[in-house]
């Protein structure tokens, strides 16, 4: 079996990319990125490995945080969380867990299996269950695919585990499992029921942290060379520059535990005259101009300062900030007409169907990996 | 060993008896004396055990409804919720449980283990953790004297099922069979962590089963010879009569999941002139008259129809109604320090200490079993 071993300068490409792929949501991946180097220093390993080098019988965990990211940020990881989630699903079903993998690869949930993984040395797979962020647990690629919804394990910092030993369906784990969140305190790390390799391999979002990897590389080249970041994110991803321009409204406001609203971007320079609104669920959804639905759920609408590239999360939008709108394509299985039950416009309460964009949804070189 | 077994007559007497030990809270006990009834006449038996006639390493699962009881009523159980608690801790555990006790004999849940065990054939314990109704989880003999937070397991009618394995806290486990529980849709049950058959016997309130049995008789025999069945009530259980008189004001609003709020009742007859006032959060706790506070928690606060004896509920009080107030002792558990801290004034946030009523604590004799 072929690892790619990470170093520092990879885990600062991948999280800069997690951020990019994380469409406004995810929560920021940047102090994940700084305990998994700190992990690094210390001697442990963090590998990743092919979905398709997987054993098929391999039992693969899906480890995320879940709450809210403010609280996230103000009360930080002891760390030791993903571990707790690894050990009480392995008490519980008596298997060793051979490898962890994202259940989405935007915002800081990248980082989250990779930090256990390296106390644990076991590998990371280099896929994820979404390819970009959404805000539930039911909407990844395993459960479209009929992935079963328990056993599940929480665990928060202070020592708190529960076990979802039946779930009626992933929508009811959801709820369990946000429930128990909010007691926790609103930050909490969960597992999902271990998934065979072959499973993994035929329905992840494949090579998704190579492609946070790509872009995070991109970025910091155009950087380096003085070219432009937004160009590059477009060229390097397959994606179409939807607008240049000035933040000029956020409306914004928690409700049912998510952050929702709507932001106005005024186009400048080449753009001037035209304006963008993207409606926000956590995530960015759905992109309008003046015509009409420019770009929507699952495809990804990332939004980066227009000179750095850096992702700009919902939680730091403001008046007057100069941003790039980028949209992405979402990967071919999240636009099944089964993924797009859970994760396209209708999932999230729009009354139209999905369109897509006319992305190319190849996937991205994957570097890194011996030969 | 002794068990009482019991009869349709038994049920009906322990129903109201645990009404009236309700203190206005615990939810009605009439659906799951039905229930219990029902399967007395399929065949079924239910029978009772003294605390002190257990074996020492006997497994003891303490057994209750949790939610809303207005919700409880409008979705009634289907009646296996109980049995997947017991049937899940057990698979949890790897041990087979010998009995079920209740965690409060007041109200609905002096029902819920007789139930289970009914379908399980196994003895319930005539004892339980409170000797009354208290709204949370934690406000047990059972956890006021040590006994540990986990594992705790928590289902629903659908066949959801999640199991606490480690909760930092008993109040922590609370937060979380409460999260829960609302995930489930506001009524659930649950079974906290075996208990030994010494440790039952030592730190339950003994023969509450018992106690709540002779408060049913003793208002039947009452009605049956056109005696007056609050001053039998009084003269039964070592109580006092506070007040009689009609409600003339009720505030009520469900505020944190818990109904709070304040009930008046105007003396009449030789009590003329005289007003209780009767602070509310789901059970009565504190009563007060132009002196100052009479009877607080954690002794009983009894309201019963002023001519019949029956217990009213919170929830059905309503301007009007003619009423009696009746204060009975807290059993001695309840009053020690320990136990003061969790179930005291000061633990539904009054300002003074706990104050005796002065009634006597005698345990009242258990009818029923075999010389």
């Amino acid at each position: 079996m072929k690892f790619w071993t990470l170093d520092e300068p990879d885990i600062d490409r991948i999280a800069l990319g997690a951020g990019i792929l994380g469409t406004g949501g995810g929560g920021n991946p940047y102090l994940g990125s700084l305990v998994a180097k700190a992990l690094l220093r210390e001697g442990r390993r963090i590998c990743l490995v092919r979905p398709s080098d997987l054993a098929a019988d391999a039992q693969v965990l899906a480890l995320s945080g879940i709450g809210a990211p403010t609280v996230g940020v103000e009360r930080m990881a002891e760390g030791d969380e993903g571990l707790r989630v690894v050990r009480a699903m392995e008490d519980y079903t008596g298997r060793r867990i051979d490898a962890l993998i994202a259940d989405e690869v935007g915002g800081s949930n990248a980082m989250t299996p990779m930090i256990a993984a390296a106390k644990l040395d076991i590998p990371v797979v280099d896929a994820d269950g979404m390819g970009r962020a959404f805000p539930e647990v039911q909407m990844t690629t395993f459960f479209v695919h009929g992935h079963v919804s328990h056993p599940a394990v929480l665990a928060d910092f202070e020592g708190n585990v529960m076990v979802v030993t039946a779930a009626t369906s992933p929508q009811m784990l959801e709820r369990l499992l946000r429930a128990g969140t909010v007691a926790m305190g609103c930050t909490a790390y969960f597992g999902t029921a271990p998934m065979s390799g072959a499973f993994v391999a035929r329905y992840a979002v494949p090579h998704s942290l190579s492609q946070a990897w790509s872009l995070g590389q991109t970025v910091l080249a155009a950087r380096a060379g003085k070219a432009d970041p937004v160009a590059a994110i477009v060229a390097a991803s397959g994606g179409a520059l939807l607008l240049r321009g000035k933040v000029s409204d956020v409306q914004r406001s928690v409700t049912g535990g998510f952050v929702r609203g709507r932001l106005t971007v005024d186009g400048l320079d080449e753009d001037a005259g035209r304006t963008l609104r993207i409606d926000i669920q956590n995530e960015n959804l759905v992109a309008r101009d003046a015509g009409g639905v420019l770009v929507m759920v699952p495809d990804l609408i990332c939004i980066v300062d227009a000179e750095t590239g850096r992702p700009i999360g919902t939680e730091e939008q403001r008046y007057g900030l100069r941003v790039a709108v980028v949209a992405l394509p979402a990967h071919a299985l999240l636009r099944s007409e089964a993924a797009l039950g859970s994760v396209g416009p209708r999932a999230f309460g729009y009354d139209f169907d999905y369109a897509p964009v006319g992305f190319s949804s190849e996937a991205l070189p994957a570097p890194g990996y011996g030969a």
